[in-house]
């Protein structure tokens, strides 16, 4: 019998319909989806190792995956992304694949994560990124915001940007960096990203949603530095929809995994 | 009773859910869609008169409409606005309103459109722009395309770009530009933008079948030259497909018809 072997797959997917990564009873997941096709190239029934997981209706530029397999059915990565493309629905993407050591892990062997938020503050909702941005339609103020996430970057006890069922053992997380940069698009016009170690369940997404009430004057600069000490989840500002949110980047070690640069979605 | 008023609306839509514009039997379409709208808002039976025809699928940044009534509900034209927005669904988006002269038609009083179609030239299928842009995995030699081009710029008998059902009572249309752009964007790689007088049916994605076919390399320049002598369809390229395809503007004498810039996608 050949040896299994490992293969990471690079991803991008349009989370609308989908219930999230990872798997649950009688609703689509990526997860799911993945391990399905992957069942229907080699009829082996594979674990699909997810970066993360992620929110109902969450997408994903460059997010990474890995299974293991015996089958011989697939020679070349470039074989496994053609033939994987061919049988997953066209709102998941594999853009690149290639074979990694058996010991990696996607989320186990990563150092950490950067998310993109989406905001439209345009007058109008936009048909063409309804689900594919948060649409505000009144006038933030960036400046505020960003003296906001300033106060959040380093490391920090979240506990008040946590969801009530984050089962993750610790609420210390290294927020590395927020960057609010403002866009002149029809698709969007204000990007958020952030980078961390890792984030608690809901974290951008109540970050997200507390900038924008820092926007929208509804909190002040000094109400964050108040959340943030006092650990309750109340004093953050609202979760913002998830439909505004992409999963960026999976950061691995230096060198350990490269992607073929214009695949890299910026 | 009060005189009738005639109400002109600037939209944008996605298209993918409907079957163009024109009120079709069993099938919604945008024209069918607005006049449900207006009929629901102020239960007269109204005919929506749009700049034009689209085809099943393609979209519209900036389009116009216009329709008349006796109906006092809504005094100015933000009511009308937000009233229409508040029953349509959430693919059709009237992005503002203007009161305009009884004699005023969206249609007969324009004076050319500029349409843009957009083309992902990318390894893989973006699925954030699936039913937005046309997905070419293989490379177009953009010179190739920009000349022959330019033989089509002009005022030509534009048979051999015409859809056989095309019922317009003369071949013979000004093609006043075509303007192809790259773009560095994950949404679309390509922007191609024609404007005209008027078009004949099917005549941008024809011609941009045909373009596509140049920067393939599967027609040459001279054989466009020949296509648009020849007036014979089956000498043009493929019909593009329908969801790249963006009506852009409409256009009207110098000054009869402005709206606010902040509004207007570029």
């Amino acid at each position: 019998m050949p040896s299994a072997q490992n293969w990471l797959l690079l991803l991008t997917f349009e989370g609308t319909c989908y219930h999230g990564w990872q798997i649950q009873l009688n609703t689509p997941t990526i997860e799911d989806t993945l391990e399905q096709a992957v069942k229907r190239l080699t009829g082996e029934s594979v674990k699909v190792h997810g970066a993360g997981r992620t929110d109902t209706g969450v997408h994903a530029l460059n997010f990474t995956a890995n299974f293991s397999t015996t089958t011989q059915n697939f020679k070349t990565a470039e074989k496994w992304r053609v033939a994987l493309n061919a049988v997953l629905p066209n709102d998941i993407v594999v853009k690149s694949a290639q074979t990694v050591n058996a010991d990696f892990h996607a989320r186990h062997s990563s150092i950490g994560k950067r998310y993109r938020y989406l905001i439209s503050n345009l007058p109008y909702q936009s048909p063409f990124s309804r689900s594919q941005s948060w649409w505000i339609s009144y006038d933030l103020d960036i400046e505020q915001m960003c003296k906001a996430a300033k106060i959040l970057i380093g490391k920090h006890n979240f506990s008040a940007f946590r969801a009530a069922s984050c089962s993750s053992t610790s609420p210390v997380k290294d927020l590395r960096e927020i960057e609010i940069t403002k866009v002149c698009s029809r698709y969007f016009t204000l990007k958020i990203e952030m980078e961390a170690n890792s984030f608690l369940q809901h974290m951008v997404r109540i970050i997200i949603g507390t900038l924008v009430e820092v926007g929208r004057g509804y909190k002040s600069v000094g109400d964050i530095t108040q959340a943030l000490k006092s650990g309750q989840r109340k004093q953050a500002g609202k979760t913002a929809p998830a439909h505004g949110l992409y999963s960026l980047r999976v950061i691995y070690p230096k060198g350990l995994i490269e992607w073929p640069k214009e695949l890299i979605d910026n």
